[in-house]
């Protein structure tokens, strides 16, 4: 049996409540659409005032209906929703499309109006599309459940794409510059309010489909944390592409976001590294999202990154190898030999790679195929570049040229093959007929091949990942914590902290520092002072017995005159810390992405430069090392200029610790700090100096 | 009287040697388009194996012209080319374009044939462009010197663009996107092996043309630095944009870069600095140089960047929002009394900017023409961004929208008008003629208007600059010069160094410690001992008399025996350096844009994140201050979290007098370091601690 979203998306047949004669309306649109595609299924159009519209039958209500519906596009106003999807539930319709604009995103009003309706279909098992958005799309079926004008001129043509986009507007769009650039649309949904049916569920259907290579979103944010890394995750474990458009990553933007819909806008810097974790390409553009999803849709996702360029013009094979570069391709030099037996058949050519046989190749294309197959079985390449400029654009020489690559390639079935060209659009996809991607900007191939392999890699490390699981949990007390209970719990939870003695108020201190070894710290230890420093509650590099007692009275004092209501639990005696590079790491909760590890630098990275990155919890060490390798700053952990490096294995593992903590703990955590950590030199292991845990606010039962 | 280089782009008559009937043959290709474009001067063939060519009469060679012509195009091999350059040069032929590649790009041989034709032009005072190039173009006049096959389906629309580009492909590679974009195109000249004329001169040229508003230009290098920087100067004073690409950015592009013309590659960030101190737009893809080029056509460079941005759709807004804030416009909010007002029109809409009016916009136009007028009229903003979307694409909604947004826009005459849409490109055309800039992108819109308020600042910058005289000349010394003979050069060059007493080798240094003041430090002088510390030629921190005798001796046996061949001038005694933010700064020459200026902050940020900086010698103190802002760490220079900042107008000044003094001493300087300079707390000045000048070898008379 076909599950209801499968029957709101691909369903058999369709009730079109509101149905409309006039083409151009939003009743009558779908109706429309769906003609003019053929679509096999049954359209039962629904309005009190018609006998028949556009020359099918009409129904007077749902409940006149000779059969239930697989599903019913609600092309009413919004104050008609609410009786509509009333009698959709009362006649066992198993899902609807709400067009209408005028609920969550319209002031309290309307937010009631939502509630109600979404209360009503919840009962009644129903789901909801919508409100406020353009519906949907299935190009194979020629299901046309939307009034989306984007297929006024031409529908769409189905093929290996999908399209899942909270926006009806970016959608639409989208779906234009997905034709307009020769790609075919398996199922194409949009969410709007998603009073019910949101991008991360629609994503993780899409995913499913057996047809669907790659996937454009689009979201200004998520709701269900759970549901979209399951999305996402499944994504990976079947070797499907998420090509994603996220807005709000401004303040301005994000301000706009918060106002528009009711998406909780969580930090863009948490949702980036997020979609990074989970193998999601996230487009900086429009024109970069259609790019990376047109190379996606060739289903071929290439393991090596080793670019092999031809051209026969300099000027572009440098500008290729500048962006190849720059995109993190491997633009490797041929075989010195290789090179050698190339220069000798044309000595005016540059065949090092790129490989520049000049505009010789023009005019013999004999030499052409000579020094593309050479560059190709003895290069060691993965991936092929070739630059054809405005050539093809003549049609005289469009076919020519492209079977003397054809024949160049022979036997590199494998391998896969970009151009970058100027044509005419039948030129293009003659190329493409054969096996070709075809870009008009170096950036956009590049980009685009380096997106290919990163999912290649990414499909790979999904396959291969460690198993993670969060800590086992455990009894976290009531209240503030202190230093000394913080550091407690996380040593439990497997980070390494270093001996630490709680002498309790009033007690000798020197026992406790005889123990530790000289020089020790002192601090006070209180859950009411999380800054210790500022109430002059930190002694360092005390010597001797005496001066700990004497550094110990003082800093009891200071911390009673500073904070009097402060609980003062005692001193805390610590060994001086070793030298190393500094870090902070730490645990947040994302209004949307739940609980994320933070890591940075210390010093000015932090403080000047931001640099700082996080994942969501948890993760394993394999994670925590791509994490650590993410930052500018990383050089430092590796050792510059003679310095020595830091333990990156212990830290990697401190960070996955951090995160199976945060992770099991999600609903008592508020925040974690460790700041600093101190990085020994590899072998010795991290030191996190401090510890500070933040419970949430106890929650009355 | 016109003069040469005139008469080479814009010939009243022209020779083409080795013309053809075959109108596909690089002689058959040029009096083609000729005739095809009506261009209006006289074309003599020259083939001594043709009666008449294409139905022109034909000359058997130079010599039998009736006329001299303005200008010879060579459409002969590259063995043939130095007969007819000097065929050229007997009869007085002024200029002459060779097409043929095979000379200096090909090997020794190849260099020497140029050779051979660069002196006989230069004594015969004929101008050359090329050889391996692919002419010019003048639509203007219907002059094509070019065999490129882009103009095989269509010859070019004039219009205010120039081109300029090094590369023939990459020239007809922008002229088709130009094209295609719905640019006219006043010139185009590619210069191949630039053997005579080069990208500076024919840039420089372009920028006096009164047609021309802006100008595309490509290289991989530049040969002549002062006239490079004269053609950006007068391109900045005639308030004409330039929107470069600069190939050879990485390092596989910088060896295709070498090995592919004779063009010298100095380093990338220099000229990309270089670029930016003289106003030029660099773009990053010829998708980015096409869009900036097309916002710079109207020749309209806005002064203010507050951009209001009108949607009908939230999705569509962020986006824009987002990428606007990126691409550093200002995206100020609307009046809170305006936002009331059209919040009360329709309370669904979201007027705080974007100002999003919602679908309703589509269905209402009087709701439109209210919202975008309040925006324009109350907003305070200098520039419209309209996002329509998919809308125009449909027929019966472009025009209505479009007189909508004219309705709107009444009265705003000076403001630019910017729209994201998706439109046949009639409609995109209709929408031109009416003053839109018409993007299909947001950040192509974004990233062109913030393009042209960088145009527009520096074309006023330009105008206020301030004069900058470089150093009076002063006579260097011979040789290696120790640190107290570099500190006394750049003492008279106006730098601020602190006090120091050189002390002779043998005698006492507590004098000259006492008269500094303790505690001082003391410093081997040698000119012979770059790398002091090295050698264990510093002690810092003497407190007294003895301790700077003991220490000095020190120094002298311990440098002795780590450089035995050294001359030892003495000790260098100086005072402790005052705190301060610590940055280095220094001279190097580039090997294209000769005596550049480094500057950037010390420890961490230049070693770790190679946070450094160039600009071109001499530049004033505002230049300085660009170049200080430009750096990631600046903030350390304003304070960070507390910290005091440094004396920024005193770090300013001291790079200037660097600049001043590089310029006048660059056949001289090899480099210059002063690492490290210390930036005292604002008013306190700055304190160079250290200097090191290295002298160019001296060249043999």
């Amino acid at each position: 049996m076909t599950d209801t979203f499968t029957k709101l998306i691909s369903p058999r047949s369709v009730a079109l409540v509101g149905a409309s004669d006039d083409m151009s309306r939003i009743g009558g649109r779908p109706l429309r659409y769906m003609r003019e595609a053929g679509f096999a299924g049954k359209v039962m159009p629904v309005n009190p005032r018609r006998e028949t519209v556009q020359g099918l039958e009409c129904f007077a209500d749902i409940a006149a209906l000779p059969d239930v519906p697989d599903t019913a596009i609600l092309a009413v106003p919004a104050k008609a929703t609410l009786q509509t999807v009333r009698d959709c539930a009362d006649c066992g319709v198993g899902s609807a499309v709400i067009f209408s604009a005028g609920f969550a995103e319209a002031g309290e009003e309307g937010q009631r109006a939502q509630a109600e309706i979404v209360n009503l279909a919840r009962e009644a098992g129903l789901r909801l599309l919508g409100p406020n958005c353009l519906g949907v799309m299935n190009p194979t079926t020629g299901y046309y459940g939307t009034f989306s004008v984007v297929l006024d001129n031409a529908l769409l043509s189905p093929g290996p794409v999908g399209i899942v986009s909270q926006s009806g507007a970016y959608g639409a769009h989208i779906a234009h510059l997905a034709r307009a650039r020769g790609l075919g649309i398996s199922h194409w949904i949009t969410t709007g309010n998603e009073c019910d049916v949101d991008v991360s569920e629609a994503l993780d259907w899409m995913v499913q489909q057996p047809e669907v290579c790659v996937i454009m979103a689009y979201a200004e944010g998520v709701g269900d944390r759970e549901r979209f890394i399951a999305a996402l995750e499944r994504a990976q474990d079947q070797g499907k592409a998420i090509v994603f458009m996220k807005t709000g990553r401004s303040s301005v933007g994000a301000q706009a976001a918060a106002s528009h819909t009711a998406a909780l806008a969580g930090s863009d810097a948490v949702f980036d590294a997020v979609l990074r974790q989970f193998g999601v390409h996230r487009a900086a553009s429009t024109a970069e999202q259609i790019e990376v999803t047109y190379a996606c849709a060739a289903g071929q996702f290439p393991t090596g990154n080793r670019l092999g360029i031809f051209t026969m013009s300099g000027g572009f094979g440098i500008q290729l190898a500048d962006d190849a570069e720059q995109a993190g391709l491997d633009v490797a030099p041929m075989p010195e030999e290789v090179q050698d037996q190339l220069k000798a058949l044309l000595p005016f050519s540059s065949p090092r790679n790129p490989v520049d046989a000049t505009a010789q190749a023009v005019n013999d294309m004999d030499l052409l195929v000579r020094y593309v197959r050479e560059m190709m079985t003895r290069g060691g390449y993965d991936l092929f570049a070739g630059i054809l400029g405005t050539g093809p654009s003549t049609q005289t020489f469009a076919e020519p040229l492209k079977n003397a690559l054809l024949a160049a390639m022979e036997g590199q079935d494998g391998k896969l093959k970009a151009l970058t060209m100027t044509a005419p659009e039948d030129v293009v996809r003659s190329y493409e007929a054969d096996g070709f991607l075809v870009f008009e900007d170096s950036p956009a191939l590049t980009g685009a091949l380096s997106a290919l392999h990163r999912f290649a890699e990414n499909f790979a490390r999904f396959r291969n990942n460690e198993a993670v699981s969060p800590t086992a949990r455990m009894e976290l007390p009531q209240g503030p914590l202190s230093e000394a209970q913080a550091k407690d719990i996380l040593t439990r939870a497997g980070l390494p902290f270093p001996e630490e003695i709680l002498v309790p108020y009033g007690d000798d201190v020197a026992n406790a520092a005889e123990k530790i070894g000289f020089p020790v710290v002192l601090k006070i230890c209180s859950p009411d002072i999380a800054h210790k420093t500022e109430v002059g509650g930190v002694a360092v590099n005390i010597a001797t017995a005496d001066a700990a007692r004497s550094a110990a009275a003082g800093i009891l004092i200071r911390a009673a005159e500073a904070r009097p209501d402060a609980r003062l639990d005692g001193i805390l005696v610590a060994p001086m810390a070793p030298e190393g590079v500094e870090i902070i790491a730490g645990v947040t909760q994302d209004p949307v992405l739940g609980p994320v590890v933070l890591f940075g630098l210390g010093g000015v990275f932090v403080e000047v430069l931001k640099d700082v990155t996080f994942r969501a919890a948890p993760f394993g060490v394999d994670e925590a090392h791509r994490m650590i390798r993410e930052i500018r700053g990383y050089p430092m952990l590796t050792g510059v200029r003679g310095a020595a490096g830091g333990d990156i294995p212990a830290l990697a593992q401190m960070l996955s610790d951090l995160s199976r903590f945060a992770a099991s703990h999600a609903d008592r955590i508020e925040s974690i700090d460790l700041n600093p950590v101190r990085v020994l030199p590899a072998g010795e292991g991290v030191v996190p100096l401090d510890a500070l845990i933040i419970l949430k606010e106890e929650t009355a039962e």
